[in-house]
């Protein structure tokens, strides 16, 4: 609290007459993330869309909307608080304009019916999210074309086998 | 370290004699993570391979290996002998396991070659880690097969175009 009254340049009891303890201010922020999620304009075909979706998506998991989100992982496993925020913030944003993405790809006859929500659509961002905490190369944009290109469309196109 | 030696069940200085400091028996413990990552016996084919991996990564992130890598994932962003330790015990593992069974796979003629470390072998992890970290419902064997059916099998179809 110290900290923030600093950086804010006003006393610690302004703070706390906004925010009564330190696990309140930390939900507020985490809620107040939902803001720095993306809203995609449509682009005119899956295609465009998603790659609009995942260069977001490279550019953010590296600056500091990731970094912010990476801090959250441990915590949120004991706080339920702060799990509560992730999920009704930046996360619930998230799920709204990727399920645009997929519906907005319906409605233009590009995919088959219900993908949104579904593990196909999933992997989008799966990947990209699984390099970016386990893996040791950079998560670049170079990496999400070629999860949107031998993944992503593949899985899509109206030819493509749903079992081998 | 206090509550370390509480559970060994010996005194402070014990620890001490073995580990200099907290982030050298931390680093220590998370490399000995690596023996608790499953080595997969050959199942005779890629989908009852991908079937057994995919099974031990549902049971694990549930339970106490989950929870330890999930407590590291913040941590390890500022600690570099942390996250040296993090690549080198547990993910090394994980990966030569993941490489096995795509290499048995390709060997068998079951796959096209060279898919062993591509974004379609990582799909069968990378949707799994994606809802266990950033999801609301519940991993389970469900949705492993969801991936496994919808995702893992169609993308190595040798029928499966590799653009729409």
């Amino acid at each position: 609290m110290d900290a923030v009254a600093a950086e804010a340049g006003v006393g610690k009891a302004t703070i706390y007459r906004r925010w009564r303890t330190k696990s309140e201010l930390v939900a507020d922020a985490v809620l107040a993330l939902a803001d720095q999620v993306t809203v995609l304009p449509d682009h005119g075909s899956l295609e465009a869309d998603l790659r609009a979706l995942m260069r977001w998506l490279v550019v953010s998991v590296n600056g500091p909307l990731g970094a912010a989100i990476r801090s959250l992982l441990s915590a949120m496993a004991h706080d339920p608080q702060l799990k509560a925020a992730f999920h009704g913030g930046p996360m619930e944003h998230w799920h709204a304009t990727v399920h645009q993405v997929w519906t907005r790809a319906e409605a233009r006859g590009e995919v088959r019916p219900g993908l949104a929500g579904t593990a196909v659509a999933a992997t989008a961002s799966a990947s990209i999210l699984q390099r970016w905490l386990f893996g040791v190369d950079p998560v670049d944009h170079a990496f999400a074309d070629e999860v949107l290109v031998d993944v992503v469309l593949p899985l899509v196109a109206f030819t493509c086998p749903t079992r081998p």
